[in-house]
């Protein structure tokens, strides 16, 4: 095989490496709150990381790095795999979570910024493994090896050239020629919606550290809290609504953010944001009347705060919840069912198929019925002025079927569980869609225990496979990808 | 408005005078049984279609027809929603079905060739409305219109093109040049196909009367049953292997079966002959293993006889039934699911998405991974050693992206009912792909009765949607379709 496996183990070396200096904070938080096991299984792991990590740079100098695109895809899903079998060992050590496979499903969870949980007691667990659990989704929504890159920047060009293989969305606008510049750009910003949002949050009254966890997991668009009902447990409007309109914001295209201050108006006239917004709108009005009318709300206000947060949780797949949705009068789980589907906006960090390409699958659609009507008609698509064309278009469909065989398929393996339907599903969609919760036994108080090792490795597969749209990883499946790497 | 109207008018005249005749089998059946009320309906009903229909020929001659191209989709769903409504007549007439709505879903459902019911005990109808009802199922495989054509045959060729709009899946070969004549050879066969299997359902035991019921039923593709138990009332191996290898062949693409005489070699190389056999084959085995193990099945034979003929009664959207399989394993249960949502073979008399858009989206997939591969690389995607044009292959993705939107919205609006979600799904899934049973409320021993007026009629009218593929029903809500009418 002809891999650059030179590269592949450089790339390990790094990953390794940046691994044992992100454990740091889980240490200090360990010993802040003098948890002995947990503050040892950190040491463990950070020596552990930083030591062969260390060694492997040593002996195959990262600044050497020369990729092939192709070989890009292996490195970035085998970086992610390995980050979360290595990340998973704390909570092993610890006993916090004592099945291999349940820690490795947390942590492909976690960095994959999903939030599906096999935990069915989170609070049992000691503070610095939960806060080492958030902080993956911390790390995830940024992408792992973006982390990497800009912590060891001699990894240069082409490290980021790889790097934008996680970057959710497809690549529509040619706003961004630089690409490192405007990573960069991209995760300070990333970082001040961290900040803000925790300051926000201790105001409403939570501790800095409940604060941070649920900042890690709204910037994140994760959903892991340390509470067994999730954000519920605060009971306190102002929170429900700094995390909705915060999930909202890293729901958005962070490129728009810089649209904005510029062109504010071009930026409003974003074809996917106002696609993206008009929704989250339309479907909370939905889901609060629903809720009113047959859900057994009677306070509008709080029929509206819970459809908003619901809504804003689900579509920008952070999966955190206000209330048990799962009890929900159809027509609003219906609503939900369709929002997991869809997925946040290009450029955020959210997960899900993206409203982008649903709106261009909308178009495509249109288009098909009007060269009904007319067949020899020439008609050329459109996205914020600009052309769609062939490629992209081509690309976006091969995305949809792609998105659809992986749920048909992840749903036929899950099956072999023998729970009803609607979990099987809903369980495949929202790992796929990096959601988190779903619908009956994966509810938002319910949680992904009961699932065989199979089942949790195949979902744990799902999500890393989501998080990556599906291509980078489902290529590896293919003896074509084999055969031309020999060639 | 500038759609012809004279032509619509003729068309409707046509469709008439030619229900008034189709009638007439049901008014012997009537006076055979010696059903006084159902004669009295049928000749009511006659008298009508005849005389209106008459009428209509006299002032509107139909030599005179000229029909655009897109004048032609009017046509079609128009035709096909006044033949169910018309049709609906004698049921209320008798008040075998009292209610007009739950008679339109029937003959919605008979001709569509769905066979979903809102009839809790079938049994109880006369024998001559239960004819009448299953008598639509086979005018309905065949084609409305294009039965028509072949008995007023001075509506000539353009009447042809209208009716290649009933013909179902995408037209990809051009095996057949005249249509006209490949038409009569293809119905032909379809009457052959009937005979030959009424008689062998009479060797089995059945009378004549329900031997014809369920030939029509299997040869259209339909699944209405005169018994409560469907077609496990007979409890016979035999029938249930003669209406398995019956439902296989109705669902297989009928321009094979000419092939086959001439080059059989070729019939068996197609590739969407070969993937339907395929699946078949496969789904059966899997299902038969799944009941044996989890499913309460302890002989083999008889898991496999109930697996065959379930996976061919689903996969060719007939829908009878042999066993409730809404109690079987979630894994078989999940596989059946899969298979309502591809369909039979293109140009079968089955419904749902066919067997070659599947095939032809997973080549779509496959090459979306390899131009991942290669972005630079020319690939031309090929079916039966034959290109695959981009329209093609654009017409197809079209398709699909328009079937899941349907399902999406579909599911939204059954939502309101506030049944289950599998219920809801399930509902929409069966009805759209014209398969007949879903799961839950809507399984093997259950019926439509329970959904609320709106949703009967939101269901009637995505069972002629699907049997009219979609495009031929929404282009009609769509702006552009009438505006470029009055250009």
């Amino acid at each position: 095989m002809s891999v650059n496996m030179k590269n592949l183990i450089s790339m390990m070396g790094i990953l390794l490496f940046v691994i044992g200096l992100c454990a740091l904070p889980s240490l200090v938080t360990a010993v802040i709150y003098r948890e002995v096991a947990a503050a040892i299984s950190f040491v463990v792991l950070i020596a552990l990381c930083l030591l062969i990590g260390l060694a492997i740079m040593k002996l195959f100098p990262p600044a050497r790095i020369r990729v092939r695109a192709r070989d890009g895809f292996l490195i970035v899903a085998l970086c992610w795999l390995i980050a979360s079998f290595i990340s998973a060992l704390p909570m092993v050590i610890t006993g916090a979570i004592p099945r291999f496979v349940d820690a490795f499903f947390e942590m492909c969870s976690g960095y994959s910024t999903t939030g599906a949980s096999i935990l069915s007691d989170i609070e049992a667990l000691p503070k610095s493994i939960l806060f080492w659990r958030s902080f993956s989704h911390w790390l995830g929504g940024m992408g792992i090896i973006v982390f990497a890159t800009a912590i060891i920047p001699s990894i240069g060009v082409e490290g980021m050239m790889i790097a934008s293989r996680e970057t959710p969305g497809p690549t529509l606008d040619k706003m961004t020629p630089h690409f490192s510049d405007t990573s960069r750009r991209l995760y300070l910003l990333y970082i001040i919606f961290t900040v803000v949002l925790a300051i926000l949050l201790m105001f409403g009254g939570m501790s800095l550290y409940d604060a941070l966890i649920h900042s890690f997991g709204t910037v994140g668009t994760g959903g892991f809290s340390n509470y067994n009902n999730s954000v519920a447990h605060f009971a306190s409007p102002y929170i429900y609504w700094v995390l909705t309109i915060f999930m909202i914001l890293c729901g958005t295209n962070f490129n728009l953010f810089f649209v904005m201050i510029r062109r504010p108006r071009r930026a409003f006239q974003d074809e996917e944001y106002r696609a993206y917004m008009g929704i989250i709108i339309a479907f909370t009005v939905m889901i609060a009347i629903d809720l009113l009318a047959a859900g057994g709300y009677h306070d509008p206000f709080r029929s509206l705060t819970d459809s908003a947060f619901q809504v804003a949780s689900v579509i920008t797949t952070t999966g955190f919840a206000t209330t048990n949705f799962d009890v929900w009068p159809t027509f609003a789980k219906m609503l939900l069912f369709l929002l997991m589907m869809l997925g946040a906006s290009s450029s955020s960090t959210g997960g899900g198929p993206k409203i982008v390409r649903i709106l261009v699958s909308i178009k495509l659609i249109r288009r098909g019925i009007s060269l009904k009507i007319h067949p020899r008609q020439v008609t050329t698509l459109k996205l914020n002025r600009g052309q769609i064309t062939q490629e992209i278009a081509t690309n976006i469909a091969n995305f949809m079927f792609l998105y659809f065989a992986t749920i048909f398929v992840g749903s036929l393996l899950i099956a072999v569980n023998g729970f009803d339907l609607v979990t099987t599903v809903s369980a495949v969609v929202t790992c796929v869609g990096n959601v988190g919760p779903g619908f009956n036994l994966v509810g938002p108080t319910m949680n992904f225990s009961q699932f065989s090792d199979f089942s949790k490795i195949v979902l744990s597969f799902l999500m890393i496979a989501g998080r990556l749209e599906l291509f980078t990883v489902f290529m590896l499946f293919s003896p074509y990808y084999w055969n031309s790497n020999k060639a």
